[in-house]
Parts: C-alpha cells; sequence; structure tokens
C-alpha cells in the first residue's frame, strides 16, 4: 500500500492532522527551494520526534572519502556529499518557560500544513496544549525569496488560547550541524565567525576541504497585535550557535508575531571578505519590503512561472496536483540562470546521491526547461557540459583513452567523476552519448545553430573520439563491439553489446560528422579554430565512420527483437507478472548477483532508444519490443516509467500509459517506492512533465516544425499544457472531444496536428 | 628488475650488509613462524627508519567495517582484519645512554642477516659506531618454538669493541600497537591488565568485537661471558608497555647477553582466566630448558619436517634455495595439528587478504600438506569445512539459495564470508567446486573414503544444490548454463558460462551422486544418517543429474578449443608479447574497465580445470588450449606460474616449464611482483612444490597406483623429493641419465613409470 495522506488539492499539497510518522515523509513533501537554496519542511520550533534535518545550499558540497571495499585504478579520491548546510530557520518558543515541542505536548490539534505552489510558501497551523496546560494556536508561514535569492522569510504567529502567558522567541543560527549520512564522525563546516549586531546575527563558516565561504544570517521583528514592538532581547551565543530571546506577556487571544528574515550568502558569487555586509544589505531590502512585500513579490515570481508551465487537468484532481508537484519542485530546485549549476536527482530535499549531476539532465530534465522557460535555461545546462570538457578528457585519460576523448563524469559537482562503483563510473558511459543528445535535442526544439559551433562541436568531437576508441572490432562478429558496459538498466552489468549504448555511440559518431561537415561549409572560421584546437583530420574521421558503419546490434530472429545484450536470451525469461510480490522490490529482497543474471529491467533501455530515436523505427518494430522488454521491467527507477508512459502513449494503449502516468506523477506524494523520508525525485519528475506534453499531447519537433498527436486518458475531462517553442507559447487544450490550440504574441506559427499542417493565428483559437 | 640481495645458500636466506632501503623486504623474507603464531623479522631494539612492524597470532582477527561505495544486499557486515598483535620480541639497548638505532648510528658494518631453513632460526649481527663514537658488535638469534608453539625465543649479545661501556638491556612488552591498514582509527586491542613478577611480566589483552583474550608474556635473563648474572632491573610501565631495564658495566671485548622468552597464551587454547597461569607454566618449561635446549629442541623437530618434505636440487643453488624456502614458509604457516586453524595467502608475514581460508587452500596447498604431512593433516583441512557447512548453507541462502544448497565463502575466518565485493563475494563461486575436488583428491591420494560417509558427503550435497540451484535454462541453447560469474581469472568479472565454473559444476554433480550411490552401498548406517538429515529424495538427484547432463559448455570451432567465456572471442585478442612493457603491470596501470574487456588473464581458467581433469583430454587438446589461451596470460596472480609450469612439463616443454617454476618459486625472494614489503604469498609456495614434484616428477595417482613421468630441466644436475604415500615414504631422485626410486620402512609398493609397473622394495634402489 501506497500513502495516502495528502489531502487532493488543485494547487497545494495539503496534510491535516499531525501524525508523527509522517513528519519525515512530509518534510520531503513540502521542502521548499528556491533555486539557490533550498530546505526540507523542518519545524522552526525545537522538534524532539523523529526528524531529519536539511537545508541545503546550490554547488556547495564536500568531497567525502571514497570508501570502497578493495580500489580500482582509476576510482575518483572523493565522491561530492551533498552536505546540510547551517540551520537559520530556527525559532524556539517557550511558554511560561516550558518549550514548544509538538512531539511532548499534550494534545495537538487541528493540524494543517499547506504547500501553496501556485503562490510558493509553506505554513502550518495548530492548536497545541503543553504540559503546564497551556493551550496555544500557531500559525507560520515561511517561503524563500525567487527574487532576492539569498533570502528567506518566515512569520511565526502565536496566542494563548486559554490563559495570558510569558511567550519567548527564541530565532538563531546553528552551524553546529551534521549530515545524516555521516558515520565517520567527520567534520564538514568550520566555523570562523559568530556575531551579532543589534537584532541581527551572522555565522561565518567554511566547508572543510571545499572551502566553501558561507555567511549565514538573520533578522527579527517583533509584533504584537500585528503591531511592531520593540524587546530587548537576551543573546545567546556559542561556538556554532547565536540566538536572541524575545519575551513578552501575551494576553488571551492576543497575537504575538515574529518575522525572521534569514539565509545564506556565499563566496560563488561574493567576495568572500563581503560576505557579511552582502548579508547586510540583503537583510535592508528583504526589511524594506517587508514580509508582506516579499510575499507579494513572491506570488507574482510564481504566476510569471506557472503562466509559462502550467499544466491543468480537469476531472481528475489527484493527477492535476501530482503534475503541479512536479511542476513546482523543479523550479524550486533549479532557476536556469547560473551555468554553474545542475538539476540534483533529490534537489534539496534530501541528502541521498552526492553530486548534482547525472545524465539525467540531459536525457529527462532539458525538455521540460526547454519548453517552460527562455532557451537560455537549455543553453546555460549545454554549457554546463561544455565547461567541463576538459575535466571529461582527463577523465577519460585516466581510464587509458587518449587524443582528446572525452568521457564525462557518471556524477559529478565541478566535472569530476564523484562516483566510485567500477560497473557504474567505468561502464555506464552511455552518459556520454545522452550529452551528445542533448545538443541535438536542443538544435532541433530552438533551431538555434549557433551553440554548434561556437562550443558544441568540440562536446561532439570529444565524445566521438571516445566512442571510436572505446569500440573494438571482433573478428568473430566481423564488427565493432563494445564490450563491458552498463546500459541504463543498472540491473546488469559488464555487458557485451547493450543495444542501446551501440546504438547511441553509432549514432553519436554519425551526427559528430554530420555537424563538422555542416559547420566545414557554413561556419568557416569556426571549423577552423575548433579544428586546429582538437587537431582532428580527415583520416581520423574517416576511422571514426568506419567504425559506425560497421557496430554490431545483438538481434533476435526468432523475437523480432533487438536484445538489450548478447546473452539476454540465456536469461531465465519469466515475466515481472509470474514473481511472487514478496520478491518485490527486487533491489530491497534479493542479493546483487540474483538480480544480475535475472531478467529484470530496472529502467527502459532499448525502450530509452526507441524513445530517443523513434523516427528510425515503426510503430509496430516499437509494440514488438514494448511486448517483449516491458513485461521483465520492474520500474525500480524512477525514471522508468515516464519513458514508458509516453511509448505506450504512442502505441494508443491509454490505459497503461495512464497507470504508468500516475505512477510517475505521484511518486513521491503517494510514496511508491517507500522512501519519501529520504527526499524527492527531482529529476524523474521531468519525466512526468515528458508524459503529459510528450505521452498524450504527442508533442514532437518534425521537419522543424512543432507537432502534436493528442489523446486523453478517459479518466480525465481535459487537460492542457503550454510550450515555449522558439519564443512562441502555444496553449494546447485537450478535451474528450476535441483539441484547441492558441498563440501568445502577434505572431502566426504553423504546427502538425495529427499529420496535418495548420496555422495558429493570435487571437484565435484552433479547434482540431 | 627484480631485486638480487639474498646471497645464494642450500639452506639458508641470507643478507650482507645493512640497507634501509631493504629493511621493509627482509622483514617479510625473514619472517618466523610456527603455525600457532609468527611475526614479521622486525629489529629487536628501536629502528627509527621505514619498518612494517608485524606480530600475528593464528586465529585472532578483527571483524573491520564492510566500507563499500554503495551497499548490495548480501553483503557481508564485515570483513576480517588480519591484527597485528601486541609485541612481546622487543629489547630497546642503550650504550651509555645512547639508544641503539640502526637507522642513527654513525656506522653499520659486517651487517649479516640470515635466515636458516634447516635448524629453524632467524639471526642477525652487526658492527655499529654509535653517535657517542662508541663501536659495538651485536650477535642476535631468535626462533619460535616448534615444540612449545606458544613460545619464542631470542637471544641479544653485545660487546663493547674500542672502549667499555654501561650497557641497558630493556626488554618490554607493548601492547599498543596498530595496524598498517587502518586508516579509520580504530582501536582494535583493549589491554586489561599490565603486570610483572620479578623478572616475568604479562600484558593481558582482548581484541575489540571478537574478545579473543591473549596473554602476552616474556621473561629474561642477563649473562656476562656467557656466565648467569643478577641485576636488579628498574621496572616501568605504561597502560599499554611494560618493561625491565638490566643495565650494567661492560669492558671492552666482554660479552652482554640477554635471553628472552616471550609468547602468547590464547583463550582459543585456555580458559581466559587462567592465561597469565598458563603463561608461566609456559615460562618454566623453557627455562628449564634454556635457551640452548629450546633451540636443540627446534633443530630436532625441524629436521623431522625435512626429513618428509626436503626437495633437493643440483646444479642450481638458487633454485635450491627457492624451493627450500617455499617448503620452510608453508610449514612455518601451518602445522596441520588445529582443525580450527587454515592457511592464510600472507601467513604471518603481512596484513594483506584479511582473512585465512581462500580456495587456495583446497586448490593449492592440499597436495602439498598430503604428501608431506600425516595424511590426518589434510584431512583436519577437509575437516575445516565440514565444520563450516552450516555457515556455507547460510551464506547461501542470504543470496536467495535453499534447500540446504551451500556456498562456502570466498574469505573466511570462521566460516562466515568476509569479503565485499560483489563480482567475487557473489560471483567467484567456482571456489564450491575447489572444495568438493580436494575430497575427491585427498581420497584418490590417501584411499582414505571414511571420511566422505562420516563427513564429507553432507558438504557435496550442500554444494550439488547449489550448483543445480545455480543454472538455469537457457531455451535459446536448449542447455543449462551458469550466468554471471567470475571464474579463476578475475580479470573478467560477471561472465557467462565460464567454461571452468560449468565444468567443475557439472563434475561436483556427478561425483556426489556416484558417492552417493557407492555410500548406498556400502555404508548403509551412513546412508541412512546424511540422507535424513540432509533430506534428499531420489526425485531431487535426478533433476541435479539432468542439469549435469545437459550443461553448456561454450566452444569455438574455428580454433577448436573451449572458450573461457561466452563472448572471449569478441575482445581484441592481441598476445601480451605484443604489448609494450609500460602497460606492465596491467593491474597497477590500466583502470579495471579496460582489464575486464582486455582478453588478458590473470591465472591459469581453462588450464586451470584442464589441470584438475587431465584424465579428460589428450595431450593434443592440451596443447592446443595451452597454445591458446597462455600467450594471452599475464600471471599477474601468484597462483598462475605453477600450473603453468606443471601443463609445459607435461607437454614436454622443459624450457617454458623451468622458465615458469623460477617465477613461481623465487616470487618473493626475486620479489617479481615488487611488493614483498607487504609480506609473502604462501599459499602459491604449494604450487612450487607442486611445479617440481607433478611438473618435473610427473606424479599422479592413476588407477590407484603412485605414477611418476619423470622430466629434468637442461639447467639441473639433479633433483630428489619425496612423497608420503599412503603412510609409506617414497624417494624420488631424477639426474640428467636416470631416475631412482628408494621406500623407507618395511612395505614393497607398486608404482608407475612411464607407464610400466615397477615395485619398489625396502633398502634397494630401483633405476629407471
Amino acid at each position: 500500500m501506497n500513502q495516502d495522506y495528502i489531502k487532493p488539492d488543485q494547487w497545494s499539497i495539503i496534510e491535516e492532522g499531525f501524525d508523527i510518522d509522517s513528519v519525515k515523509s512530509s518534510e520531503s513533501l513540502f521542502s521548499i527551494g528556491n533555486g539557490a537554496m533550498g530546505q526540507r519542511a523542518n519545524f522552526e520550533e525545537h522538534y524532539s520526534g523523529p526528524t531529519f534535518q536539511g537545508s541545503y545550499i546550490a554547488g556547495v558540497y564536500y568531497p567525502d572519502k571514497t570508501r570502497v571495499g578493495w580500489w580500482k585504478n582509476g576510482y575518483p579520491e572523493y565522491f561530492a556529499k551533498v552536505l546540510n548546510a547551517p540551520n537559520w530557520i530556527g525559532i524556539n518558543v517557550s511558554i511560561n518557560g516550558e518549550p514548544l515541542d509538538l512531539f511532548t505536548c499534550k494534545n495537538v490539534e487541528t493540524f494543517r500544513r499547506e504547500l501553496n505552489m501556485k503562490e510558493g510558501w509553506l505554513s502550518r497551523s495548530f492548536k497545541a496544549t503543553l504540559q503546564n496546560d497551556i493551550q496555544v494556536y500557531v500559525e507560520v508561514k515561511r517561503f524563500l525569496s525567487l527574487d532576492l535569492d539569498e533570502i528567506g522569510a518566515i512569520q511565526y504567529q502565536i496566542h494563548p488560547i486559554n490563559k495570558d502567558a510569558k511567550i519567548s522567541f527564541e530565532p538563531y543560527l546553528n552551524s553546529g550541524i551534521t549530515n545524516e549520512d555521516t558515520n565517520w564522525d567527520d567534520k564538514f563546516w568550520n566555523t570562523l565567525n559568530v556575531n551579532s549586531d543589534k537584532n541581527q546575527a551572522f555565522i561565518e563558516a567554511h566547508t572543510m576541504k571545499t572551502n566553501f565561504h558561507v555567511c549565514t544570517f538573520m533578522e527579527s521583528q517583533c509584533f504584537l497585535n500585528n503591531k511592531s514592538i520593540v524587546i530587548k532581547p537576551e543573546t545567546f551565543r556559542s561556538e556554532t550557535e547565536i540566538g536572541f530571546k524575545f519575551t513578552t506577556d501575551v494576553k488571551q487571544r492576543e497575537t504575538f508575531t515574529i518575522h525572521k528574515f534569514g539565509g545564506y550568502t556565499v563566496d560563488r558569487n561574493h567576495d568572500k571578505n563581503e560576505l557579511v555586509a552582502v548579508a547586510k544589505e540583503t537583510l535592508s531590502k528583504a526589511k524594506q519590503l517587508g514580509f508582506e512585500g516579499l510575499l507579494s513579490q513572491q506570488i507574482l515570481a510564481w504566476s510569471k512561472i506557472w503562466q509559462k508551465a502550467d499544466i491543468t487537468i480537469d476531472g481528475d484532481i489527484k493527477a492535476q496536483q501530482g503534475i503541479r508537484f512536479n511542476i513546482f519542485q523543479l523550479n524550486q530546485t533549479y532557476s536556469g540562470t547560473d551555468a554553474r549549476l545542475n538539476i540534483g536527482p533529490k534537489g534539496f530535499t534530501g541528502e541521498k546521491y552526492g553530486g548534482s549531476t547525472y545524465w539525467d539532465t540531459e536525457a529527462y530534465c532539458i525538455p521540460f526547461y526547454m519548453a517552460t522557460k527562455d532557451q537560455k535555461v537549455a543553453r546555460n545546462l549545454l554549457e554546463y557540459r561544455y565547461n567541463h570538457l576538459n575535466k571529461a578528457i582527463e577523465n577519460a585519460e585516466k581510464l587509458g583513452f587518449k587524443n582528446g576523448a572525452a568521457l564525462y563524469p557518471m556524477v559529478t559537482m565541478n566535472g569530476e567523476e564523484c562516483h566510485n562503483e567500477w560497473e557504474i563510473t567505468f561502464q555506464e558511459i552511455h552518459r556520454n552519448g545522452a550529452i551528445a543528445y542533448a545538443i541535438y535535442n536542443y538544435h532541433r526544439f530552438t533551431d538555434d545553430y549557433s551553440y554548434i559551433p561556437e562550443k558544441g562541436l568540440e562536446v561532439l568531437i570529444g565524445i566521438a573520439r571516445f566512442w571510436y576508441q572505446r569500440a573494438n572490432f571482433s573478428s568473430f562478429k566481423n564488427k565493432y563491439v563494445i564490450l563491458g558496459v552498463t546500459g541504463p538498466n543498472e540491473y546488469e552489468n559488464n555487458i557485451n553489446n547493450n543495444w542501446y549504448t551501440n546504438y547511441i555511440a553509432q549514432w553519436c559518431i554519425t551526427y559528430t560528422i554530420k555537424n563538422i561537415e555542416h559547420i566545414k561549409e557554413n561556419y568557416n572560421t569556426d571549423y577552423t579554430r575548433v579544428m586546429h584546437k582538437v587537431q582532428l583530420s580527415n583520416a581520423e574521421i574517416e576511422l571514426w565512420d568506419n567504425v559506425a558503419n560497421n557496430m554490431y546490434f545483438p538481434y533476435s530472429k526468432e523475437h523480432e527483437i533487438f536484445l538489450q545484450q548478447d546473452s539476454f536470451l540465456d536469461k531465465e525469461l519469466i515475466p515481472v507478472s509470474d514473481l511472487d510480490k514478496s520478491n518485490r522490490p527486487i533491489n530491497q529482497k534479493w542479493s546483487w548477483d540474483r538480480i544480475l543474471r535475472s531478467p529484470y529491467i530496472k529502467q527502459a533501455d532499448v525502450l530509452q532508444g526507441f524513445y530517443f530515436f523513434e523516427d528510425n523505427f515503426t510503430d509496430e518494430e516499437l509494440a514488438r519490443h514494448f511486448d517483449f522488454y516491458e513485461p521483465f521491467t520492474v520500474h525500480e527507477s524512477s525514471l522508468s516509467p515516464c519513458v514508458h508512459s509516453i511509448q505506450a502513449a504512442k502505441l494508443d494503449r491509454m490505459d497503461q500509459a495512464y497507470e504508468f502516468y500516475l505512477r510517475t506523477s505521484r511518486l513521491d506524494l503517494d510514496d511508491y517506492n517507500h522512501e519519501v523520508e529520504e527526499g524527492l525525485h527531482i529529476t524523474s519528475m521531468a519525466g512526468t512533465w515528458m508524459s503529459i506534453v510528450e505521452g498524450f499531447g504527442g508533442m514532437r519537433i518534425k521537419n522543424n516544425m512543432l507537432s502534436f498527436n493528442p489523446r486523453i486518458p478517459k479518466q480525465w475531462h481535459g487537460y492542457s499544457f503550454k510550450v515555449n517553442f522558439r519564443n512562441q507559447i502555444v496553449k494546447v487544450n485537450v478535451s474528450q472531444n476535441e483539441t484547441t490550440f492558441s498563440i501568445e504574441g502577434n505572431q502566426d506559427l504553423q504546427i502538425s496536428v495529427n499529420g496535418k499542417i495548420l496555422k495558429i493565428v493570435p487571437k484565435n483559437l484552433i479547434k482540431v
């Protein structure tokens, strides 16, 4: 059974009633972020029950020791640990001297938590009866500003219900934090200064080893019945903590309120000696706006995001809530304004999967950001990899490649590999293909070719060189083979001729050669510059071409399918449906060797290739491969259901498509994998978006034109989405009877719908 | 270049001249042991230069945390760490207050170290000039008693050469030791008591976690010019150390001597509360004999070992030294008297390869111990596995096997798996085959069938059940396949249908069924008992039989060879000889993925199967497989050259056989792998013995008869060895012209030589 305590709502995630067993799950689900920082929905006041404290700063990580059984040559020296950052949200509360702690209260009633996705804030309210029998009503609202992305704001309101009371707010900063995932007593933060200045406080600290300097800051203001009051606070301070205690007498039904602004200034953006000064400026801007002013800005900023990115679903409130949750979290994680950042699989919601960048970015996230934001955002994501090209070349050199061959890391923070399992780090090399594919995908969608001659071509050449060197000629097969890889299905390791890998390798080489030729003819200056820089000869290109043209692809004549890898048919081909449920999920129930020799597929593998390169295969071929592989697929990766949903929709199997859609869109809300406590699955949320837009909407770029093939699950009355296509926003509205298209702005747009070309004219609704 | 500083000698390992760069290498090479304990040849007096301190107690280990990148289900909770034990050999020396320290002396002359293998002692002598210009001559002799295996003895003699001097001996015990391989500041020993009683001292300590209790003890006695003198010592003591300081004035040319007895009593053999009392008894026995008396016993004990185990080589002193070094170290490591102990790959000479028991024991060591010791020793080694059968069944259950299927651990101290790489732990399952093969081998050699009905049958059934469950039917191949294994060649992981594994799996099942039938007919009580205990039905046996009869073996028609695994021919088949030397050894120069997809073989794999089951293949087949595989073999396992030497000899390729022999026999003395500092390769030393006896001597058991096919390398005048065959000691002497056979005792023995049957009669030399 999946969890089911989140209230269905169009625009909000809502929890009602206080359940200590849901606290960690809700801390994940109600997480907030603004691209620069983010935090789990931990309570402001002290909570002595089970909790997973987490506050994270984009780009701030720790290089933890790589601990392995036996060291293998080529392993990275470290893996990146997503680092819990100093806590600035804390506001301890005491009432007549007794701390407010929901875990120890006599009673908690009318507990309600809301994550308002439309406006970008988190709230919490409850009535609590303390051990001293005082009953109080509490309302808290918190958000991280999108506009001033170094700051967040909290409004904490309390009123005593049954008695007058002496109430204290103790806002504090604390840099004495640790990670949940450390067992080794490593210290991650070194606190340099703990200072206060009137109602402001600052902790300057830097991370060990990586030496990121961060100033954590706060300022608070108190109100009684919404009127500002001045209370002289007691100050308390330790080596890693500073706080102020504001105490006042509050009469029954009066409301005591604190506004706390806080956040981080980071030396990625400022001189490390200026962090306190910048913090003061930021606080001053925030104070000038006040809590309400900053909140108004926040609502406006989110309305602009939704204006481009919203998807509506009519007649299925859980599906509606699910898709908005996905879009909301993606926007909280990555705003696209900083090319040094990327999209971590857990965003700012947990510690798992150290490192921010996986192939998820290129394979799953870029389409979402391309279609819902300015195209500069997607270009930033491409440039991230361009900026890491030299490190990818070094990484390949460590593994014995040469002549500028590039192998991008499986997991990275700064371009260096930071994952340490040979079967992944050294063998899951198909990631290189996704990085090339993203360049193609970006050009296809935006029509911005300029990126390729300027930057992308060098990346493509490095990748093509890698594939050329990585393949070897098999005299036995009289073809080029690629041995010893892990494909997208991580439930097979060190396999030979993974079809997906061989296919994308061949495609990378062919695509690179095509671009070299095109740039030679049309961008001669760039051509000369790049060819000189990378020292590429025609003779070398011919060698690549030979490998691409003679690539081996495992194929079963009996089944008329491409084989996922050479030995797939030797496995005991028992479909998942015949497995006793007690075996599932196999990654928790089975030993690794048993998983490896089973036919069970963690996520789309051959079908991932059919998704990327669908024009190269007929629907009949797709159906045959879907029917062969899906029955062995356990979907134990969050990235699996979305691709299957898209493929099922393409095959007009709408029931199946809908089932996969639900699984991807409410993966975290309903906690399908029983692990939401650890954080959310951010990157797969982009897959959910694809399931609707590409799956149900059938959106493609065909013949350089936006194209649709709309379908609708029978459970829905209708759905709509928007796409920013080459700076024109197209709105698509699909119902059971018809599909309408409209366009913002003043320009016409030709699109293709179900194979017919139509023109959308501004201010006109086109019905199909 | 290999190292070349050990002086050639018939019976001793000799080093002349003091070289700080050789200290760690010599500490390994001059290691001493007595089966119950052992130690690196560390200096008794303080040495401030680079050194690797190591003293080890059989069966005393530490369960270190398993640290892996990402945890896999089924991994063991810990891996065993060979534990550096408290130091009892220390005798600090000071001369006129200046510590004697060879690293800081002004000058060290006539330094000589000797490991006398004939008599089982280690000596060291040198002339040192201290910073205070006093010149002294030092002679030290040390041994670990074979007879009293809890004790060792040191005689440390010093005389001032150029001046009278005040000399102090400070014998001490120290339990504040650590391991070289710990980076985690783990504490391994907890010291309980540090006590002295007159000239005796005791440190009681126990290991953390495993809670092995050990008393480390010592007693010393001083002599001036060989006359016992009484000196009242100063006692010094800390939480983990205790020592006595004996000081006296020594005239020029006088000799000041200390005899120190020391060692360990361990709760494996005694009640933990009696350890001090037992230590006192042991000291009392040793003192009664005195240093010289104990040494005489030692010489006698070693002469008895050599009486059975010696191999002579005439005309090649380095080869002679090499083989004796191997025999000596094997005897130092394992005496065979305690069925709870086994043969660690590094013996008592280093920390690497935690755990004492690998498949090395069954595949390489048992033949040596069978032929050079009482057959009870080999039976003890078999019983070790019988005693661990339940844990092997549990181990298999962890991996999803059932119904009593047994998977023996890859590495163990107590029957539990303690290695944590999935490709080894879960996949190098052929180890199960070697354990069954050893039962067969023991019966074949000793003719003692009783072990099988009594104990071995249960082991065989557990192993057969494992293989039956581990194979799966491939509809594609219409055969049973074994997927996802690592064969003896660890340079391929997660391969399918490793020929060696499939072959030994088939053999195990067939051999088990044969034994079941034999025992049913001939040992009905045992049959009933065992069948009841393991709940084995005829129906189940038929299922096994079906798998064995339909096992798939990869074969190349083109090359007419069995393929090491399904995909071997897809590799780029460049022979090792075409590799640039800068690539070697590949395990230090290449990344793991590159090794895995290369054709390079770490150690005999298909050829290991041909070695075990040679009667099933013709010499022509052997030659074809040798010629195919050896050119791809890098012999980067110490276990590789011996099998190749035996096969080359069988094929009459004596130059090659000799080359491989040299490599195995002087692997450590000449430091082929540039790692002797870390310790010796003990288990492969048994392979060296096999190279002579089975390789050159061509010894086999054929038709239940001892059989020889003697050959001799052209570099040798002659060689001889002895074999304890079914309690009769046969001596074989091979020269360039003839081979002679003789027998000890009073009974005749029929043997087969070059296919002809001969009778050896006592007191007669038979020439062939």
